[in-house]
């Protein structure tokens, strides 16, 4: 009885998957944040690398992986896929529970997947610095991580609450060399405008975000860099559904249902659009997305374009939202607190391809404390979403079936959020359907 | 070129390895502290269960694992050997580096290997509660897991000065569900004595340990587990050892020089007992063991019976020694602040098997940087004592010279010491050749 299905060393895919040319219907196209006409790919080059953005609007279905890109994902790939037989005990089911453990990489989550192209394509491109911005942490600290393995200079935004929440987070950054600032800071002029009208704003990723860019267009040296949402992201990210994909094969059982947590979309859609063609051709197969209820982007969100970030200097994306203003509360789930989603994800959803579920951040924090009392590792509470998902579809699913969540990162850098569970404190937050209307008045109107 | 050699779930190896039937002397035994003669083995039972006082003991090579406890070591074992071709490019040595990356296990250090065979042993005999003392806090993490594996209780006490410098190791070892107490604490006898005298008190391992079997020996439900040192612990931890051997062969590589840092000496003993067979018939082979300087136990200390708690409630063990009464500074290496040493190691370092050498803290913290900004990740304090030997070894390595190290554990826990470090605030002690006089002159005058 195997635990950990390690794939050869050898075995790791050497290309990308790129959903797109699969889909039966074309991907709305991104529109300029000020003409609202479909953007040219030329008018992205002041915030990303050219090969970055051809990456983002490429129709073909498979991308090379760089071989200095497959060095760097050497240091912990493949990664393993793990049967969780001591919590399939403890729920009692008979389903069949697998992990796909993208915890082991250096930076603690799936995150590397996309930082290490990202810093290798700027590189490339003579890019000296790097912008961005971060939730929980996870990204920040991968972007650092990628940054110091190319040789590149790195500064990240980090969104405020999380910032006091979790400042380890902050010193693995710095030990990786970059820097890192609290989210609104000071160093931009839209972060100065936000801390006049309220020198206590907790910041979102929103926020965040408009610092990168307002940092990576001001100067010449440095480009501007996105941890999940777009295109090139999702793309590095199937990285881990190919390997799912022949592990499960290795393994000899079929990919029932496919769960993952959903902050901007890139770990649960890196995980499921290998399977998409499997599904579109007729194969039974459950994709389910889970969110917090304090941010329901996907169950509660409308479809339809608006901006990435508040200061609304990104393209419009067509995609679920809950209006670019929306300032969630300060759950631990910080990866998760996006008003926005990927528009690849938000597409296939549309499809029919996805179903969605939305949870409160004390139910996840319990499914967190069996996953660890009975697996022994500690998952982020992003991942806990995933692990609530699973724990209450394998409680009612059919004997034998397999399914299948990906456990995007550890939360060793979020004991404090454990501590305050463990003591009671934890609180969940909920809004009425007024309140989301009120939110999504911002999304400009757009009429397709 | 592999990065990572993992070997094969079925390949685990079933047995420890007891090393004493194959070395040209036998061990000198334990002393009772009161009668100052050689201990029975049956006089141990209030503290330990039966099955643990027999490994301690044993003269038998090789000591079937139970299957229960293959079970819970598959959820991290094996662990992977990774060469680490960055670090080598860094240094600009020709010479070959792996590590054995004990860091993957739940727990995050090498230190479940014997803690969950404690707790299922401990289980087996109808214990119900397990004390124990923990340093930086790994063992005690490691042993609340294992614990939770079995459904014990769990009971830490964790050296006040690590407990108020590692907040979140707290967090996670009641998150397994086990109790924790900054020691010297108000809940033995022991305690209360030395918090009269010091309110102050950062404590030590020793204190700890005495704290701890003082809780055991109170009530008939509880006994104690100790997290290094011993016969039957070393005896667990060869595992490691076991499975480097098999992964070298497999990568066709000779072990030419083995390294790991040293506190109690599990993590060392455990990686290097299973080769000594190989060096006593004579093949080329260097067993490099690595301390702090502010408790340079092997390199400063003297070879002779000591008490192995400062309450002298442990038998007398001959092994190098600082004194029982010795209090290290509060460095952030937690786990290698121990007055004494693992009698085995302290008798093959007798027998020539073993160089030891000793290394200030700033210095390890920089080899400790050098490591996370080529390899990726970040190795506990304790561990980066091993990585700066590897290092400096490395450097004047011949080409082609295969170098082992155990990394012992990951700092994502320690990232409070790495602020330190980044900060420019961490400070080196050092001792006179009459502070190491001195202290000494607590241990028992024991004729042989």
């Amino acid at each position: 009885m195997n635990h950990r299905i390690i794939l050869p060393e050898n075995e790791m895919p050497n290309k990308w998957y790129n959903v797109l040319p699969d889909l039966p219907e074309p991907l709305p196209p991104p529109l300029h944040p000020e003409t609202l006409e479909p953007i040219e790919p030329e008018q992205l080059a002041p915030i990303f690398p050219m090969s970055l953005i051809e990456q983002e609007v490429s129709s073909m279905p498979w991308v090379p992986i760089p071989e200095p890109v497959m060095e760097v994902y050497r240091l912990y790939r493949p990664t393993p896929l793990v049967r969780a037989h001591r919590l399939e005990a403890a729920i009692g089911t008979r389903a069949k529970i697998y992990y796909k453990n993208e915890s082991v990489s250096p930076a603690g989550s799936h995150k590397p997947n996309t930082a290490i192209p990202q810093a290798y394509y700027n590189k490339t491109e003579g890019v000296r610095r790097i912008s961005t911005e971060t939730g929980a942490g996870q990204w920040g600290t991968a972007l650092s991580f990628a940054c110091k393995m190319f040789g590149l200079q790195c500064t990240v935004y980090m969104v405020r609450c999380s910032y006091e929440q979790k400042p380890y987070r902050g010193i693995l950054i710095r030990a990786y060399g970059a820097e890192v600032f609290p989210s609104p800071s000071e160093r931009t002029r839209f972060g100065r405008h936000l801390l006049e009208t309220d020198p206590h704003c907790g910041g979102s990723l929103g926020v965040a975000i408009s610092e990168a860019i307002e940092d990576a267009v001001s100067r010449g040296d440095t480009k501007y860099a996105l941890g999940s949402v777009l295109n090139h992201v999702i793309l590095h990210q199937t990285i881990t559904g190919l390997e799912t994909k022949k592990q499960l094969e290795m393994a000899g059982e079929k990919p029932d249902i496919l769960i993952g947590c959903v902050g901007g979309g890139s770990n649960f859609a890196g995980l499921v659009l290998p399977f998409v063609p499997d599904k579109l051709s007729g194969k039974p197969m459950r994709f389910v997305a889970v969110e917090p209820q304090a941010c329901p982007t996907l169950t509660r969100g409308e479809y339809r374009y608006d901006y990435g970030d508040v200061a609304r200097l990104t393209p419009l994306l067509k995609m679920h939202t809950l209006g670019h203003n929306f300032f969630p509360p300060p759950i631990h789930s910080g990866g998760l607190r996006y008003h926005g989603e990927s528009p690849i994800l938000s597409h296939i959803a549309k499809l029919g391809l996805v179903e969605a579920r939305a949870y409160y951040q004390t139910e996840v924090f319990e499914a967190a404390m069996l996953f660890l009392q009975t697996e022994g590792f500690l998952p982020a509470p992003e991942t806990s979403h995933a692990i609530k998902a699973t724990i209450d579809i394998a409680r009612d699913a059919a004997p034998g079936t397999v399914i299948t969540f990906l456990y995007s990162g550890h939360g060793l850098l979020d004991l404090g959020a454990y501590d305050t569970y463990l003591r009671g404190d934890l609180k969940d937050e909920e809004y009425s359907a007024e309140d989301i209307q009120e939110a999504l008045k911002a999304c400009p109107n757009v009429g397709f």
